[in-house]
């Protein structure tokens, strides 16, 4: 243990090309790498977006360096698994565990999501947040590096294989919280109430003002009641090309919620 | 015929509480009636949010006192036809059309859209428009004017009537738009995916920036390829609680198109 900038940590070795960033809120570091996986503004989003529960159990699906449990674990004592299918990243998000000394509350999986179910059983979450893979894999240029591939394409799982599997670790009035591309809206309605979880809130995420919506947060019940809210729009630059006023304050942890 | 601020219209029997508004756009006048139908702004803004075939032929499901055709007759050269079940409705749809002496473009039937495909054909319509009826039936306190609980609540019609409807009107390609409480957004989206037309266009309209939605402008395409945009929000009031710019555009005619 060591501390830095009145922050402790734990030393955790790191690998060539990683390096730990400032996550900017409750004294919270990561490990990232740009060769292998660091997280986006949409994760951050996400993290602020989703209803949490106080206790009780949370599962973070395609988790990449555990950014969302990390950023949940300042908003809740629920306990909070993540799991992610690529080796380097599991590893990564288990060494962040470890770096922000989380052992007690965050618990990282190395593990292909479709079958978590049947290790950690059914109806027993309550919250269940994903920033899943967002292309299609034959539609575009696959990307070359093969961990940025595999978080940004649907090679591991799709977006059905990831609703499926939500609904069964869910109990019922547990949530799904998911942030994707707005150009997959109704595949995401479609197959959220297809698999028993009703969305119930969402917020478009606008580049600037008078633009079309890129990304949009979404959140729904288990066996909820149809019954949807559209939040403001979320507007990620002013036009000063600056992050807007909300933005900036959810980045930088002033706003833990943006329920 | 006679001529009133340089407009020339032909002269059309007024039943009791019926008035003569000015459309603001083009000549056009409206019969209204507090009574038993006037139109509202949602109705403008679907017939400036719709695409418009330049010709061919449209249909306005639940088209009330037929605002949206004599609308839409400002966008095109294509026939338009409305159905209203409500007899005192259709009669002043059909007034309207004199009123403008649209005879030759507007069609108005007084009859159950249901089954209507079977008297005007399947596959046969480039565009189907539709303000329905918001409500369900059971929820909520029903209006007792017989008139405008018809026209707010599922009485004759249901949301799943109307999109089968237009999916059996539709040709291919063609498309349907329709105006809704944002609230039924994933009702939407889930039967427009099931009868095959395929949700392709949405503007969400807020009533102030920073506040939720309240109504949804959305369109699809039968038998499209999903591929789905959100376009930026439409804010109805200003910080002045004026119109914002762009509505009193669309509301002064201005401008026809929201697309």
């Amino acid at each position: 243990m060591y501390k830095e900038k009145g922050v402790t940590m734990t030393r955790v070795p790191l690998l060539p090309q990683e390096r730990i960033d400032d996550l900017l809120t409750h004294g919270l570091h990561i490990i990232q790498s740009e060769e292998v996986f660091s997280f986006s503004l949409d994760a951050v989003l996400l993290a602020r977006f989703c209803t949490v529960p106080n206790k009780g159990k949370i599962m973070d699906l395609c988790t990449g360096n555990g950014v969302i449990p990390l950023l949940l674990s300042t908003r809740t004592k629920a306990h909070i698994w993540g799991i992610e299918i690529q080796q380097k990243l599991a590893d990564m998000a288990m060494r962040n565990v470890d770096l922000n000394m989380l052992q007690e509350q965050l618990h990282m999986i190395h593990g292909d999501l479709r079958h978590i179910y049947q290790v950690l059983g059914t109806g027993q979450f309550d919250l269940v947040t994903v920033n899943p893979p967002y292309l299609p894999v034959p539609t575009g240029e696959k990307n070359k590096n093969e961990h940025v591939a595999a978080a940004r394409h649907e090679i591991f799982c799709t977006l059905e294989d990831v609703i499926v599997v939500a609904s069964k670790l869910l109990r019922t009035g547990g949530k799904m919280a998911m942030v994707h591309r707005s150009s997959r809206l109704v595949d995401i309605c479609f197959l959220m109430r297809q698999y028993r979880i009703e969305p119930k809130r969402i917020r478009f995420i606008h580049p600037r003002i008078g633009e079309e919506a890129m990304m949009v947060l979404i959140e729904g019940v288990k066996d909820g009641k149809p019954e949807f809210r559209t939040q403001p729009p979320l507007i990620v630059y002013n036009e000063q090309n600056e992050y807007c006023d909300e933005l900036m304050a959810v980045y930088y942890g002033e706003r833990t919620a943006l329920e």
